[in-house]
């Protein structure tokens, strides 16, 4: 399928995947950028978009809501769908191409290969999510080998994806760079997520609580505070006197390893994950070359 | 490493993925033939190196003795290496690059990521070797990923590992073709192998119990038997009547998913493995279409 949009040159859209190698080795010589989304596209989204556009030749996207990443308990069925203005956004953005393939094109009948990643995996997301970055890495692989892109794009906002990816790519020698782009905040400092759209109103201004937190974080190690427990501990105090929230786990860890740190130093990742009503919302700060 | 052996052109030879990649990568527009081997070469992988240089514009083969498919109780410290003679093998083949890779370059420090095929695993090498294929399939995903080739070449000798690397293309969408290539044989059918190398004169002689039991059941079943079970135990007395042979197993199987026939029909994998002394061999007939 072409799709004629605003621009000039048409979007090539399809669930097909040797139509999309077909568009991809029309010309070998061509660098290609790979930005895999589960659609419901949002401004983060599109802020890969553009630096794929940007930095290669040729760019493709993928809009595919991967069941195996997610559990029985989470919210597969009602994930967000917005098909149409998610073509019109990434077309805006200088997207060349978007596979949009089914369940049945990911994982026909008799389909049984994993791509386990282990260790980063254990942790804060994986230890809440049992089998979530299995289903990750099993589809990031495919789409990997689907598009063979020579760089491919994520958001800082899912940190630990960025840490399991980039061990797969390096484990497995992936053949393109995996390149990190910072997290697109509201004004408000609410990280970007298609899972916002599931919060009230009152949910909504309560949900501001984990960039507060985040940032309260940040400003007591900036002001000498060098013990994790301390710091972790305000997170949880903080989330949980907010109405509506609940934490889910407050996390100081290596950003390398992501071990939780009982004394901060170096590289370090300040992750939580919160229940705002029924929504499961994460988000992170990266901090650099703390002093012991 | 450029090797000037025999031929007009030079043989790259390297450890170092970067250079493979600089090699495969210098002109986008060629296509290239994989053979990979752990070494200790014979002529069956030798009509596979010649299929490859043939078939492509360019073609690589690897020699690498992968610890990740040997069990503790396996030959991998005894594995023959048998390099320079390989060398010269491949260049006089028409190979143009050899990838010879250390473990430390296939499995740095923190390395951790598993490639798992399910199902067809589980019977045959996989029953007996546990873990077997597991080393494999991560292996040749890595191999896959570092050369990138248009096309893969196997033997049939190795007839499940070909069912489980073609589940594994499949599923995980390498951008390739996998070809089976025949299993070449001694004057008096005995398959080639690197292990034969181990057989003293006197289990050089008997080895030949393999050929010569799947030939037997070759022949009953063109004469007309169709009980599974009944093949199998001609085999096994076949081969427990012989001096320094003890059956490991024998299947007559389904070739698409190697699940044991009580009858006989269809396309079928006969197979065995066999230790002769201390030396664990294998070998295999495919026959399709057989009537019911």
């Amino acid at each position: 399928m072409h799709l004629l949009l605003g621009t000039q040159t048409a979007l090539i859209v399809s669930k097909n995947i040797s139509e999309i190698r077909q568009a991809r080795w029309a010309d070998p010589a061509l660098s290609w950028g790979l930005v895999p989304t589960m659609g419901a596209l949002h401004a983060g989204h599109i802020s890969l978009a553009e630096r794929a556009a940007a930095e290669n030749d040729k760019s493709c996207a993928t809009i595919f809501v991967n069941p195996t990443q997610f559990a029985p308990t989470d919210d597969l069925d009602k994930y967000p769908r917005t098909l149409e203005r998610d073509l019109e956004m990434l077309d805006a953005a200088g997207i060349d191409m978007v596979f949009t393939p089914t369940p049945a094109v990911m994982y026909p009948d008799g389909f049984g290969t994993r791509v386990l990643v282990d260790g980063v995996t254990a942790r804060l997301e994986g230890e809440h999510r049992p089998g979530h970055f299995d289903g990750v890495t099993q589809v990031v692989s495919k789409l990997f080998n689907i598009v063979q892109p020579n760089r491919a794009y994520f958001g800082q906002k899912d940190a630990q994806q960025t840490v399991v990816l980039k061990k797969l790519v390096r484990d497995l020698n992936f053949n393109l760079d995996l390149i990190v782009c910072p997290t697109v905040r509201e004004p408000d400092g609410l990280a970007m997520s298609s899972r916002n759209r599931y919060l009230s109103a009152e949910e909504r201004q309560r949900a501001t609580v984990l960039y507060q937190s985040l940032s309260q974080a940040a400003k007591m190690i900036e002001d000498g505070e060098r013990d994790g427990e301390t710091v972790r501990q305000m997170i949880a105090n903080t989330v949980n006197t907010t109405p509506h929230a609940e934490l889910i786990y407050a996390s100081v860890a290596s950003a390398l390893d992501l071990s939780e740190l009982d004394r901060i130093s170096g590289n370090i990742l300040i992750s939580l994950a919160v229940l705002v009503g029924d929504t499961r919302l994460i988000d992170n700060f990266m901090i650099d070359d703390i002093k012991p």
